[in-house]
């Protein structure tokens, strides 16, 4: 799934300590397991961050100059999007997100385990 | 853009060695800034790999008892897919590779610098 954030707050979205904290911030609130992360700072300012989890991953990329973020959560598992959507909202104070799914492999042409 | 792999053979999408150096190839390939990189291994079998790039990101994750892989490549710069197609194709040992291009941020509502 994922998420295109307009007008996101710039102090929010500028720098690493925040992307660090809005991505663990969702981990922790749906029970995700976090694996490990990774971050980048741009310069003078926009971040890149990375969670691997033990459902798959989620990753961020901003672009404080256009009040921009892109996030993507890749799982294989459900998880609570109205959650996410509330929480993002929040700590970016913007109401302006678009999400959208994307379903990965189709199911016709997925290989299935034989039956045993 | 995103690449959903049928039929991949399953030596080479099991383990992380393989998920490392796959990923690690279509890195070197299109010259693209590596930053970071994680990986996770399943058990039995399944692997998640992830490199946080200059240019933003690249994802793994496998179901080698699906014969599926689902790659994902975020860039906020043009990049040679075709490239990467005959990468994938060689690695995995497949011709089924489905791919789509996901445009993120729509220009019209990304906020864009004043002029100077």
């Amino acid at each position: 799934m994922i998420w295109d954030i307009y007008g996101c707050n710039i102090q929010k979205s500028s720098f690493v300590p925040e992307i660090k904290e809005i991505l663990n911030k969702v981990v922790e609130e749906l029970n995700l397991g976090k694996v490990q992360e990774a971050y980048k700072q741009f310069h003078p300012f926009g971040a890149t961050g990375f969670i691997l989890l033990e459902e798959s991953h989620i990753s961020i990329h901003t672009w404080p100059e256009k009040e921009f973020a892109a996030i993507d959560v890749f799982s294989c598992k459900p998880f609570d999007t109205e959650k996410i959507n509330s929480i993002l909202k929040d700590f970016f104070e913007t109401n302006e997100i678009n999400t959208k799914v994307i379903t990965r492999g189709e199911l016709t042409r997925i290989k299935t385990a034989s039956p045993t």
